[in-house]
């Protein structure tokens, strides 16, 4: 009788444990994500291609999550955090280019007016990086990024611009990689810029970030090989540029894409035109209390088509201020 | 005073344990590789950075090996297999091209003169690449590889090319990642035309796939998104490109490479540059009966720098017909 209860209570136990989703059996792995429909977009999608059996499955080789990092992993405000090493790098060059004095976007940035340099684009950036990173080896250059980490302050937080990633983002990269995900970067920002930093904040080593680039070229100096960055642009990864970078670096189209502005629309459309299960997802920049609150006006990080893209296609849209808890892991 | 015996006897099988390479304890995860020098050097290579507490002990992430692919994972005679892939595709093409009869190197590819073809290099097929791999989108190429290699056959062997890899180093591949190492192509070869196959024939993934690449452009046709094969040249991933390569795709030197030509004597140099235990291999084709015989002079993977750096810097060189006791898997 007594074993006959025991059995009943394990058997309606049991059953109801099948009930609850698991993520709710073992210590929640999301826990500064509020339990609203972000939450449950992201843990129905991976619980979806991730069990053995569900008509949703997809192969742990498949499992291709793709992160825009500026304004989706870490903060991109006042500018692209690249800026404020962009300006230290423009300002120790500039004896040796008095012509920069009267050249855009170099004027803007030396004379601090970062609006007009933010007005420039993309295009800009990229003019200046090929300016101020280029000349030097891959190795001097990884040095010159590690070294200014190692001291640089975000201007309104104090804190070191590693220290600025979402909180949030971090646990659902690993969330993913616990389910057999390959988590990789496509951003518009320098791939030599990230590489030295991604593998200890994001737990996304070099090999798995894809960035704008320009030419490399193999030297022997003094004996020693040596790889020199070149001038020009190889890449621009963004807009139309995020699904080539996908296609060069990755060769395989993601099932997940995460973004947070219209230069991921692409990376967004491209990832949700494969067959089977597609999770493609917008952060959206909506407490200007514990972070920033922009989008379609924005000079960074506009997201203006993207946010109708998404409303129309059903992607999910995730309120910084609604769906996240904890922004940053210093709060 | 049975017991003590006992102790004995387990503490001096214990010791003795512990002088045989572990190799020989589970089975042997390299039984086509003869018990020789070559043999002994990559055993000893992998147990030193990959034991704990070893003075040579490289951390996982670190532990990137990069292979040729043509001639060095699968043969390479009488011509690089993508030359068959491309001589069906020339013809099939031909018909639109009518000043290909008097242009090289179609003139010699549609003559039959495949020793012309060869001597006009990597440059000439690069540019047969890019006139008959462009166009299309990214998803049309990857079925005419796929649809190409379901049919032809090897004109020596009979077999599908995808069975001329050589055993030992399928063995080696595998050996490399249950020891945590991340195993990567870089070659000559298209970049496009391995990917569709190299996670079945090798278990290397499209996103460790580094080879010869074009431009790529996104577009929507027909309210679809697709990537369009252009026909200019982004990367020549031979000789210098291949370190280029590297650091493009994977952005880390790596320990260990293994060649078989002239055109990887760079990659194998920016991997011996690095600090640390290294492993340098060149493949050397020894045997004429089994596979073929050829080095100095031959027009298809020359080896004659390589092997002279080879000798004089103590890389490790295999000899197939030494080294090897079984090439091919259907042998």
């Amino acid at each position: 009788m007594i074993l006959a209860v025991k059995a009943k209570f394990i058997s309606l136990f049991g059953a109801a444990l099948l009930l609850l989703p698991s993520t709710l059996l073992a210590a929640d792995p999301l826990p500064s994500w509020n339990n609203a429909t972000a939450k449950q977009a992201i843990v129905g999608f991976v619980e979806r291609v991730s069990r053995s059996g569900s008509p949703g499955f997809v192969p742990v080789p498949e499992r291709i999550a793709v992160f825009d990092n500026d304004g989706t992993l870490w903060a991109e405000q006042p500018m692209y955090f690249q800026m404020f090493f962009l300006t230290n790098r423009v300002k120790a060059l500039a004896p040796q280019h008095p012509e920069w004095k009267t050249t855009e976007p170099f004027a803007s940035l030396l004379k601090g007016d970062m609006k007009g340099v933010a007005a420039l684009g993309e295009k800009g950036l990229v003019e200046m990086l090929a300016a101020t990173h280029s000349g030097m080896t891959t190795d001097e250059f990884e040095k010159s990024v590690t070294d200014w980490l190692a001291t640089a302050k975000h201007p309104k937080t104090g804190k070191p611009f590693t220290e600025m990633a979402y909180q949030p983002m971090l646990e659902l990269l690993a969330y993913l990689r616990a389910h057999g995900f390959k988590t990789f970067i496509v951003s518009g920002g320098g791939i030599e810029f990230m590489r030295p930093w991604t593998e200890k904040v994001y737990g996304i080593p070099p090999e798995q970030v894809v960035g704008s680039s320009g030419g490399l070229q193999y030297e022997v100096r003094d004996g020693k090989p040596v790889i020199v960055k070149l001038p020009d642009v190889v890449l621009i990864d963004d807009k139309e540029g995020k699904p080539v970078g996908i296609q060069r670096h990755i060769g395989r189209r993601p099932i997940a894409a995460f973004g947070n502005s219209d230069g991921d629309l692409q990376m967004l459309q491209w990832t949700a035109a494969g067959e089977g299960p597609r999770l493609c997802l917008y952060v959206h920049h909506t407490d200007a209390r514990r972070e920033w609150a922009y989008d379609r006006v924005s000079h960074i990080g506009k997201l203006d088509k993207g946010l109708d893209e998404a409303k129309a296609r059903g992607w999910t849209v995730v309120s910084i201020k609604d769906d996240w808890n904890r922004v940053f892991a210093f709060e």
